[in-house]
């Protein structure tokens, strides 16, 4: 038989999850109820209508995928292609290698332009890749690369895709309410993201949102969506419409904490969200240079939330997380792919964007005697 | 601005969720460690043993998928099917025909054995259908069908199927840890659950198992698992394995739901919590019958858990269920497809399993005046 749940209190400041807030929590434990309940149903008209407003968008079909964020990746890519379709897929990181994966795993024919991690993709790149494949279903980018921290410039690269004919996709997984994302006014089409960033809300749901030219591509398939599960033309009914029809049985308590961390956000206003999240990242910026820490990415593609950085020469990046782990409750995240053994993401997002979340990160370096400065 | 969140406090007596337990509900609130966190790996180990304890099974490949059940389906579904494969799919219900459709979009060829909703698959079908479809791939069975109250009976099926060369594959999402289940005992090649009917947690999550035949298969694929998200290859490195290799984000609130979930059934004992929901169907059966309900399945056909009833004539079902859930909060479900409006489904399912439930309901009917006895 095991024990009560017990878990240390941790300080989350790796790539997410992030702190929730104690409101977040709270509204977990609400008891249940129906998932077809007119109280339900009136919760997710509230979620639809503030995850619009931060994704800055009137698109109707806006709604929430009941799994993770990478299930929102998967969302967007098998609603949209079909076998044969030809695509342009940007990479610099892993995340943009995830949509290239499954972009193959729907039969689409994947160009994909490769830039070096920690980089991002270039107009110009985007333009020779046109250059081949001059008419693509779509082209998809991840505005903020949790992998290597690097922030993509979005409009100038949509003018391009759209000039083509094209959709663009956009992964927001850890740019949405936390760094400035305007679906609208960039005229994004299809875009997915997290809970468990910026939101500061458990990991688990995938707010997803598609403009009404992505909707028209959806309409005019030949072939059935390959995924049930994920099937706009299904789940729309679900979210939306004069009359619901069930699909699957929404994850109650998780649309309970989703619908409060979006109320969080709509109090401080998303413009001083972002504000928060840069000054903070000042902040914590001339903290770890001071120390010896050197960022990955080039100042003005750096992302404010996540910090790409080396660490001092001379360090044991895996025993000093450990001990930070261990010894001081704190989580940052280490590095993934060619960047793993070598640098440390250092998140500061949503409740974990806080001038106390640095000093304690800050002062517990200052303590640890095997941090070599 | 969205005030705070405010819901009635709902008695559920429907097809699920089923009320949780307030062990359940206060362990969400625990606040947020790491997904990658040495003590959530902790918790995913005690949560895998749990899952094969109350499937009663040793198959290593035993797991929780980050979605609801129809995840969970389609999960099973994705990776042992290949295009081209014959599969039998026995339909008496909503899920049974949601297998067939996600099937046809593996590009399986599928055969279809279909009864009457309400009646079950006779081991006489399924012969038939091998006479057909010799060497299928594999055989799948819904043993508790939700829309309309029909257990199936698994072992005969099995062994019919395994003499075929086929694997089984079914769908125990309202008889798990609410009604006899033995996956090895009935050598069941793969099974998907959800969490919100017996066990009583939130929906959200689905626990499954795959024997190492179903592995093999999984192995011996000529082609990739259509889902990046639901690819068993992928996500049994973040479940198990030596070394844990990062796929997606763990709902981790929710795994926090589902250990304390699997803690109380395991506290109870499967066997006691199986007598449990036999005990109060009776109770229900023998109050329902009295005030002139009527059961769709036949006696030795019946799920005790979820009571799929005819009103007694001159009802207005959808009338009563409103002014049941708006004037004693209780819910109980309507009927699905040809079985709209014309039955009730009443669950009794893990905390909504007690003999107060069964007086609530039939007391508020007695009460109402709308009701005709």
């Amino acid at each position: 038989m095991y024990k009560e749940l017990t878990t240390s209190n941790r300080i989350l400041m790796g790539p997410g999850p992030s702190d929730a807030h104690p409101r977040v929590l709270k509204a977990m434990s609400t008891p249940l109820i129906g998932h077809l309940d007119p109280e339900f149903v009136t919760i997710m008209d509230e979620v639809k209508t503030m995850v619009q407003n931060t994704f800055m968008t009137k698109n109707n079909m806006t709604f929430v995928v009941s799994a993770p964020g990478s299930a929102g990746m998967e969302t967007c890519l098998v609603n949209l292609l079909e076998p044969g379709d030809e695509v342009i897929i940007c990479v610099n990181g892993v995340f943009g290698g995830r949509m290239a994966d499954i972009a193959e795993r729907c039969g689409a024919k994947v160009h994909k332009v490769e830039v070096a991690w920690g980089t991002v993709v270039s107009p110009e790149d985007v333009k020779k890749a046109l250059d081949i494949c001059k008419k693509p279903k779509l082209v998809a980018l991840v505005h903020a690369e949790t992998s290597t921290g690097a922030l993509q410039p979005i409009k100038e690269i949509s003018d391009l895709v759209h000039n083509a004919g094209g959709l663009l996709m956009v992964d927001a997984v850890t740019s949405y309410c936390g760094i400035e994302l305007k679906v609208d006014d960039w005229n994004i089409d299809a875009i997915y993201t997290g809970t468990q960033k910026n939101l500061s809300a458990p990991p688990g749901l995938s707010p997803v949102s598609f403009s009404d030219n992505a909707l028209k591509a959806l309409e005019n398939r030949k072939t059935k969506v390959q995924s049930w599960f994920l099937d706009l033309s299904l789940v729309k009914n679900y979210w939306g419409g004069a009359k619901r029809a069930y699909h699957h049985t929404a994850p109650v308590s998780s649309v309970y904490a989703l619908r409060e961390s979006l109320r969080i956000v709509l109090e401080e206003g998303l413009e001083n969200r972002w504000k928060r999240h840069k000054e903070v990242h000042e902040v914590l910026k001339t903290k770890l240079e001071s120390l010896g820490f050197r960022y990955l990415v080039e100042k003005q593609y750096r992302l404010p939330n996540l910090n790409a950085v080396f660490l001092p020469e001379g360090n044991d990046e895996a025993l000093l997380r450990k001990k930070l782990l261990n010894d001081y409750n704190i989580e940052v995240g280490g590095g993934l792919g060619d960047f793993a053994g070598k640098i440390w993401r250092v998140g500061i997002m949503g409740e974990s964007c806080t001038l106390n979340h640095v000093n304690m990160l800050v002062s517990a370096l200052h303590d640890m005697k095997e941090f070599r400065n």
